[in-house]
């Protein structure tokens, strides 16, 4: 069998200029990095205002498992099907993290032969925008130390600092430190930490900015710590909003790269799935639906946070109107739902498979309440029987829903023609769509109602450190923000044992957490983690150059 | 006054390729970086072996004062010049970090009409190098307590790690840190710091190799610690090296932009100039002399320890034969050399000159000892008299140097045409170049040496923990790498007051460390500071956008 990397390697990638051609993009309007990549010029995207807008499609997928789902792959062959059929569409992507390569094997951005090149520097550093982000977070957090060290005109109260420091790395050892040792001319002594650069507030910011001036007044919103009296500290007060927006200038123009069937490719921006909403850049979309007839782009996890997220905080937020919504399921994956260990899947089981359809059922039909049309993709596996795929198809249909049959890993684009013939008829009303709940509804009533609508809970558990929290911030004026849950992505409650579709269970809400500047109030239900470790043996024991000088072990 | 920032600014710059053709550099060895950088590919860097060398031309200068030489400003000018007598040349720069532009206002490479463009983003993220190199040196730091907490199977004594974290950013709190608290999943706490990007033994190893093989090498060779029988833990043995060099991978290819006349300029890995040997990679400066047949480069600091490093570490590892020095002077700094204070600058003082002349005797009888032939430049500023600059030549030609009036701030390469063709003339014999000491010569045998020769010491001062140091580094077979002194850049002696040229001083060694993999001994003699702090008012509180999206405060 052919691997990724094999296929990636193989592919022979058409010049930019070309691909750019595709959407008409001239050629001036391409920042090249490198042969393989190019950056969209602010100016050109600023012109673009007054286009019609395409359709977009969100590529989500049923609550994951070990097996895999594919839900990359198939929003990499729904853009190649959709070429394929003669429309003119475009992918929007994620970025990579380059840290977490070097713990467990980087990974296509799709795989088979859906996939988006080029693979080594989309692990690797790509345009730099992650670097870009990682300066301009750590610009404030020595900016704040700094502060504090020369007076604190703010009053900052240095035991209540929540901006900690970001890098791009799996390292366990700057979870938890102490800073400023070594006397006076290091400043005060504090505990604070590391995150993994993904899960930089600022980064969430990048991905939700219309432009650079929305950039920097949401980095200006950002909360980094409050005085004794509890009143918020601001990125702005600190004055290190313009500096960062500086850093971030580049960064901030969305990332064109192909598919291997040369349909074009936005990939830009990575945002935690957890404690951010894990969505590609709100510039890198609207860009795409005014250069595209069809756009099609994923959100991360499954349906109950990634697509809710989506919705209620992207769109919301950007002011976009999701066209359709594919649901991406695998026989392997509902068999997992339905009770089937992973050693165990080898085997026909259509009962497993109608058990573990429950779960599909139930994001389909939580899509709707979002008012997006839904078709349900079946990425396919050689060993998935006909019986098993009827079962799926029968528990689609028994939504009002189609289930298409997709063999894009093997077959490309021409395995996803008929979902992207089934997406055109899908999308050709207007959008219907609206989010789950109002702005102005108070910040629990908005958790109560992510918790029951779509998680099926039947209450939510918070203490009243809790609740007091959340009632400060709406009286400092938070209380129109979204909400963003963190919690297992493996079940639709909090414990990420329970696969398949449970109801009645109660959502435990560990902290909350504000994310002013990105603009949501996060809710970590569960321990989450935000900087990575490495593990015993990491990949990057193995990573290497061979005597050809291409990468070895990466993948 | 036109400044800097608005003359870079006012430039057009030329398409690469059309620079790249000034060295017969075909388009498809570039690999573009936005529109006015490129990288070099190294598959035509590797074909460029048996081509002719250029002469290699060394701009260095008389110690530092806050009046300001001008020895970047006077490569850019010379590199013009050359150019404008008709011969094929190059420039040789460093890159810049970002790091510190937001605590002081950033640079331009050169200045007035004899710069380096653009401006901005050699300022900024530039092609990401810095960045590589950071996210290279800190997956070893991650990797080495990653061992650690899965069992130290390599016994690493954890009080006796030397290798710590870098971030291009001025972070103080960083300096001194207490890692991997918060229990048994974070690793075992131990206290460590970060330093700046530039202060990384990664970027000197970048600089110093000849390819990705030499690279990884070198980055295999570091010792980033001790076991309890103080025998050293390498990377290599960590199993990083190979990781590291993917990492490092497009780092390594040569940076092409351009200087504001169209002279192509190579810009290439910055080490620090103190702990580390202060000079443009060694590829940038083998290739350039391939492609051109004058190829101009600096070194940092005064000539003692920057023309020092880049004989004795840079030409003497790489094999390079440096065909001419340029000792840049100005009247102001010889005036201060001479004992006059900065605000009296201002009036003519020609015994102030005179005196001041006894450094700058003493730079060019220094640069006589290593065999390269000298020419002093006298970079004007237009409060200069007549008589003043009549003592710079008299003292010059005391030394049988002649000093070259030039103008390039005020006339770019026109201000130059005299010093180019005076670089013809001396540089038309084969180099006859040698290093001031010999490889086998033991460790503190150098130190005097350079002492004694260089600096005109009268003695070297070392504790006998130290002189225990360099002996047991000479029996682990390291008593062949040559010596790279960390002491202040403002005076021949460690004592930065003392200007002009004293004598008879001792060279105190505070500490001594190992940069195997680099491949020198670093001395340290004085307070060095490797991670540099913001002021009250960083530069970043004023740095931002204006409403045209330009960068404004940065300069």
């Amino acid at each position: 069998m052919t691997s990724d990397l094999e296929i990636a390697r193989a592919a022979t990638l058409r010049p930019m200029p070309e691909i750019a051609a595709k959407l008409d993009i001239p050629e001036d309007a391409l920042i090249p990095y490198g042969r393989d990549k190019a950056k969209l010029e602010a100016e050109f995207i600023a012109g673009l205002d007054a286009r019609e807008t395409g359709k977009l499609i969100l590529v989500t997928a049923i609550s994951p498992t070990p097996a895999g789902e594919g839900k990359t792959t198939t929003t990499v062959g729904l853009g190649d099907g959709l070429s394929r059929i003669g429309k003119r569409a475009a992918i929007c992507l994620r970025e990579a993290s380059l840290g977490p390569n070097f713990g467990m094997k980087g990974g296509a951005a799709g795989g088979g032969y859906a996939q988006v090149v080029p693979m080594e520097s989309m692990n690797l550093h790509f345009t730099g925008d992650f670097h870009a982000v990682g300066a301009a977070h750590n610009l404030l957090s020595a900016m704040i130390d700094n502060h504090i060290h020369w007076g604190n005109a703010l009053e900052i109260d240095a035991r209540r600092i929540t901006w900690r420091r970001v890098l791009d790395m799996n390292d366990r050892a700057l979870r938890d430190i102490v800073v400023s040792l070594g006397g006076v001319s290091n400043g005060f002594p504090r505990q604070t930490g590391f995150d993994i650069t993904v899960a930089s507030e600022v980064m969430a910011c990048l991905c939700l900015s219309r432009d650079l001036t929305d950039l920097q007044e949401r980095l200006g919103r950002i909360v980094v710590g409050y005085r004794r009296d509890r009143s918020p500290v601001t990125c702005a007060e600190i004055g290190a909003d313009g500096a960062m927006v500086v850093l971030l200038k580049d960064a901030l123009q969305p990332n064109l790269v192909q598919t291997l069937e040369g349909t074009p490719a936005f990939v830009h921006g990575g945002p935690f799935a957890n404690i951010a909403h894990g969505c590609n850049s709100v510039i890198a979309t609207q860009s795409a639906l005014k250069l595209a007839d069809y756009v099609v782009t994923e959100a991360g996890f499954g349906a109950d946070l990634g697509a809710e997220k989506f919705f209620d905080i992207k769109c919301r937020k950007a002011g976009l109107s999701p066209n359709a919504a594919v649901v991406v399921a695998t026989v392997r994956a509902l068999k997992m739902n339905g009770g089937v260990a992973k050693t165990d899947l080898g085997a026909e089981n259509v009962a497993a498979v109608e058990a573990g359809c429950a779960n599909l059922a139930r994001h389909i039909a939580n899509m709707k309440k979002f008012g997006v049309p839904v078709v349900v993709a079946i990425n396919r596996f050689t060993a998935d029987t006909e019986d098993e795929i009827a079962a799926v198809r029968a528990a689609a249909e028994a939504q009002g829903v189609e289930a298409v049959l997709c063999t894009h890993w093997a077959d490309g684009g021409a395995g996803t023609e008929a979902l992207a013939e089934k997406i055109v008829a899908l999308t050709e009303r207007p959008s219907q769509f609206a989010p789950l709940y109002p702005d102005d509804m108070p910040l629990l009533e908005k958790i109560e109602t992510i918790a029951t609508r779509i998680y099926h809970a039947s209450d939510v558990y918070a203490d009243q450190k809790i609740l007091n929290q959340l009632r400060d911030w709406e009286a400092a004026g938070y209380g129109n923000l979204p909400i963003c849950v963190a919690k297992t992505q493996y079940s639709f409650s909090a414990d990420p044992t329970l696969r398949g579709a449970p109801s009645g269970h109660t959502l435990p809400i560990r902290e909350v957490r504000l994310s002013a500047g990105a603009g949501f109030v996060v809710v970590i239900c569960g321990e989450i983690m935000t900087m990575p470790g490495l593990p015993r043996h990491p990949a990057a024991e193995t990573i290497g150059l061979d005597a050809e000088g291409r990468i070895t072990g990466l993948f």
